[in-house]
């Protein structure tokens, strides 16, 4: 299970680069290197893989680009964050519909999110619970100051994620969340009114630990998103046939 | 929408080769660039965007690194099949309990797996049910004749989520399937009695168009496949005790 874990995510017909990364992958892996960790440097790996220092220089370049090691400034190369997570990682940018996109996220969401919520009221712990009201208040914040609270909404989802004392759900929540950002701009006005109050209902049912109320509260909470993005698309599609072509 | 969506998925403090990258990415979104298609030459591409040819080579590599280009020996740079899209993209092999994950994902999947198929059987063509059920004889071919079926086993699933018209289904299945790869070698073997006669009924509740039979069903091979992995933790744990510190 351990040495050969990796030999699967590796690319077929690989580049030597390419293979000496999945080597220093590997090693960190093994090694259960973390982001407090500085990678050996050049030298070190050229010698213990047997390679040139320009191909471990170039293995380094293709491990930045995948986000499993970050190039402090002036301090060296370290292991990242959350070593091979990338953004956009499903290449979601890339797909020609956004719109239709962001709808079929949205039908992800409501079959994901409730039973989210519904694990996280049975699994919570009090950090978990503090974290999470913690998000919700700074949330509440963002919309009374009229500035653009998005990234606290998703923070709030993701601690919601979180109690769930499951390692994937956290992991894959944000690829999910992707339709908020996409309409994040057009529905942000109209969404304000009534986040508050749904935020609450949520946080207040996961605090309870009822796992049917949560499932229920987040299900309307989302749907609530859902109709709100009907009523977008709907206006831009008068708007579209208004336009001269 | 149009030209700043990109902007979201950029990496902050960006180098030179970086922002160049995100530049070719961004003209493969608007010209709507597919996998038949040639990238433009590094002479081209260096005075549209007005930069070094060298910068335009690193920035090559890097969006090759993210799969968003592939290198077709003697042949020149192409855009990649499902541009952006990684062999795991959440970096589920610096996980560091990866059993534990195996069992988280089948508890995502045990969420997700039996909504798809209802999905599938409401939704699919005639012509997406052929491919499932080309799927389905594949596996069994494959189990007959002793050979590994699971890189076959995930194609049926994964032709199940391309019923569903949610573009964003097919694109998350691999990330929860990914538990089967995980103990795929462990559980090939037992997996087989009972994996042609469950396909079977998935296949034809899809047929029939019966989205709570194909839910049931899909819900029972996930179960079925769930206790299986626990079998194998209660033995791998009593291998552990056995063996000496």
């Amino acid at each position: 299970m351990d040495s050969s874990q990796f030999e699967s995510v590796k690319t077929k017909t690989a580049s030597l680069p390419d293979r000496v990364a999945d080597q220093i992958a590997q090693l960190i892996i093994d090694q259960h290197l973390t982001s407090e960790d500085k990678l050996p440097n050049e030298f070190e790996l050229a010698s213990q893989l047997n390679v040139g220092r320009g191909t471990v220089r170039e293995a380094v370049k293709l491990l930045v680009a995948r986000n499993v090691l970050v190039i402090r400034r002036g301090k060296g190369t370290y292991i990242a964050n959350n070593p091979g997570e990338m953004e956009d990682p499903l290449g979601f940018a890339f797909v020609p519909d956004q719109i239709q996109l962001a709808f079929d996220l949205m039908e992800v969401r409501l079959q994901v999110e409730p039973w989210v919520a519904k694990l996280a009221a049975q699994r919570r712990t009090s950090e978990e619970l503090e974290r999470v009201q913690a998000y919700r208040v700074l949330v509440e914040q963002e919309i009374e100051a009229g500035r653009d609270h998005l990234p606290l909404d998703m923070e709030f989802h993701l601690s919601i994620a979180k109690c769930t004392h499951n390692q994937a759900v956290p992991k894959l929540m944000p690829l999910i969340l992707h339709s908020v950002s996409l309409f994040g701009s057009l529905t942000r006005r109209s969404l304000r009114s009534y986040t508050i109050k749904e935020h609450r209902l949520i946080a207040e049912a996961i605090a309870d630990g009822d796992g049917a109320r949560s499932e229920t509260v987040m299900r309307e909470h989302i749907e609530h998103n859902q109709q709100k993005l009907e009523a977008i698309r709907r206006q831009m599609e008068v708007s579209q046939e208004e336009k001269p072509k």
